[in-house]
């Protein structure tokens, strides 16, 4: 047998795919482990789609020069004028970060607690991750004083730091980094000559338009790579579509290149019925935009309430502000839940919750945070509906906690976090 | 400024992208570079697509089980039964050899010539690539004697070689290994404790069903990964679809385990639409296995005709058996090339043909061959037509050389020829 090479499957899919298999088997679940957004294509992207089912060229590997001017456009319209030439297209925002990772090489900072995937995906290319803990309720972005440190030590060790991930809005604490923080963050990459990775897939998840953060790449136009996606605020996971800018002047134009000769390796191009439908998308047509409204509305009424269960209970959570994500922190009930449940950490915590109740949450330490802290990650995407009409009516509806099947779910989450901290 | 990581984009790919800027740009070009197939989407795969286009869930990393199953289906009628659950999907089968390299980890053989994007894949993934030659007349499987001399070496060299890649039929060569050699390779491959991967995505692309070559999967069934994909038989490479076998037994199950597991963390899963319709396309129903022996016969007649027209001015070629590619050898117009037009390798040639005459062709150099070599790799996708009307005329066409679009395309190759052989 040859040695296995150390890699493990994505902790929010794995969780995703057990819950299924509990709910397939005719047991009640609730699932809150997954960042899967369930709600319903909007139909003119469904028809988008479909007129374009005849597309069956590879294309360019960046992506047609339709859904690259539409990006642009995009961030255009937040900000961020942007040279078609510097987007890249990829089969999700995630293959793109991973194929991101080669193009720059060396050693990638990422923050305390992050996204399952980071970490991983520097480790399966050959890097190390460096992990800088994030300041308190901002999550996303390193602390920068930590991260000039961390980078110091780790290259007095002759580990090659070259680029740094940050998260904005966060995933997974759904909280929002202070404009100064983003600042102060791309003013130390500046002088660490450190590429940026500044995720943003959940820009227009941002409940305040006044609470929308500055990106990296105002601070530090010529280091900044941003990426976005469908997955998150037009609920298209399922159909793979992401795409990146690279920064103006000689650093962006060679990682530009090098991004564009490791995609033509690896995935040669996105889906091209997908890439048409994506055009549209980001084209931000009225339909397009109310749709992700109606989203945001439901992801803030609900990630409202189940907050408030949660700090019911006595766990303590920053303000709800941005993305479909809660990070209750169960700390002030470390003795009652040692005492009562055997439980002295996150992974405890929410094995206890899934084989005890059928709920799934995610661990703090899925996220890169040691083990014995009691944070963990909610998420509200799949508590909309289990059929098309469910969530349909969920996004339309004056009052989503009163539809049954929220409210049912609510109930059902208040009873267990009830006998929990009991 | 960071010191670049040595990628280059896909040959193939780069040169479409090159012959396409010129025709946008109005010159007369011939494109035998690209390994795209220029036929229609067969109508009820489109309808599928379409009738999938609400689907916006992730679904499992490996696919979903109507895919697996309809996978499965497909090789059993090829002779090899398989268990869906060892059937990982992926974003086109190129993601999956990638991640398959990862999965295994290690160094990796590849044949000489092959694909352009094994050799690249492998560096990408931090492994070497230990090039063998194939036998004469025998591409896409590295001689079985060679290989184990090989093996030999970089294992004293202290390289850890781990598995090699067939093709079967074979890109660029058009070739199909004979079952002997297959066999053999496979012992070899058991001695050596090396798993295969055998790239069948050229599998009913062999003209004379006499000739269609067994799996080495036959031969080492326990160490033998399978992967094939929609985008040559059904010309759907802007769909990106693929599939891999994974092998019974303790080597195959922790494989597939840690393929799924790069898989979830690199791309989450293919495009849920399109993997629906692919589903539809593997249960091989009568409209799609017609639809598939209309293209072949495409790519048999029109291969011939251009093998023709390769050997009529002197070069000299393998008999034309499968795929749509052929890999002429000028060598015997080496004197002729190099007094009358300064060339004197396959880089030389083919920037020659595509500056002089617009005809696109790849060198041999791009499949890893030694430069000074006459060798370049003409493929027949892009020549049945420009138009969806033309391409669909093609596929019926009782005699598609008379169509104009396709007679008007060899006679110029014809006139081009000619004038690089007077």
């Amino acid at each position: 047998m040859l040695e296995a090479p150390s890699v493990t499957v994505s902790a929010t899919l794995a969780a995703d795919e057990a819950l299924a298999r509990r709910r397939d088997a005719g047991e009640r679940v609730l699932s809150l482990a997954s960042g899967e957004i369930g709600l319903p294509v909007l139909p003119a992207l469904r028809e988008r789609l479909a007129a374009a089912a005849g597309r069956n060229a590879y294309g360019p590997v960046a992506g047609s020069a339709a859904l690259r001017t539409a990006a642009a456009g995009y961030w255009a319209r937040r900000g961020l004028e942007t040279d078609p030439g510097l987007v890249v297209c990829g089969p999700g925002s995630k293959p793109l970060l991973f194929a991101l990772l080669l193009a720059i090489g060396g050693d990638v900072v990422v923050p305390v607690p992050s996204w399952v995937s980071y970490a991983a995906q520097a480790r399966l290319a050959g890097a190390r991750p460096v992990p800088v803990p994030v300041l308190p309720g901002q999550g996303g972005v390193p602390d920068p004083a930590a991260l000039r440190e961390a980078v110091a030590r780790a290259r007095a060790a002759g580990r090659d730091t070259r680029c740094v991930v940050v998260t904005l809005p966060d995933n997974p604490t759904g909280t929002i980094a202070a404009p100064a923080t983003v600042r102060r963050l791309a003013e130390a990459a500046r002088e660490l000559d450190l590429v940026v990775i500044s995720d943003e897939i959940y820009h227009d998840l941002v409940f305040d338009p006044a609470d929308r953060p500055p990106s990296p790449a105002v601070f530090a136009p010529e280091r900044t790579v941003v990426t976005t996606g469908l997955a998150k605020n037009l609920a298209l996971g399922g159909w793979r579509a992401g795409v990146a800018r690279l920064p103006e002047g000689p650093l962006g134009r060679g990682t530009h290149d090098r991004l564009v000769a490791v995609a033509s390796q690896i995935w040669s191009s996105a889906a091209a019925p997908v890439q048409a439908a994506a055009a549209y998308a980001f084209e931000e047509p009225p339909e397009v935009v109310e749709h992700l409204a109606a989203g945001r509305r439901l992801h803030e009424t609900v990630a409202r309430a189940v907050a408030e269960r949660f700090t019911a209970v006595g766990a303590e959570l920053p303000p709800v502000r941005a993305t479909c994500y809660l990070y209750p922190d169960f700390e002030p009930l470390r003795e009652h839940l040692g005492r009562a449940h055997g439980v002295h950490d996150s992974g405890g915590l929410t094995t206890l919750l899934a084989e005890r109740y059928g709920v799934g949450l995610l661990p703090g330490a899925a996220f890169g945070e040691p083990g014995r802290y009691l944070r963990v990650r909610a998420a509200t995407g799949r508590l909309y509906g289990e059929t098309e009409a469910e969530r349909t009516g969920a996004l339309s509806a004056a009052d989503p906690l009163r539809l049954p099947w929220i409210r049912d779910s609510l109930n059902r989450f208040d009873e267990v976090l009830g006998a929990l901290a009991r």
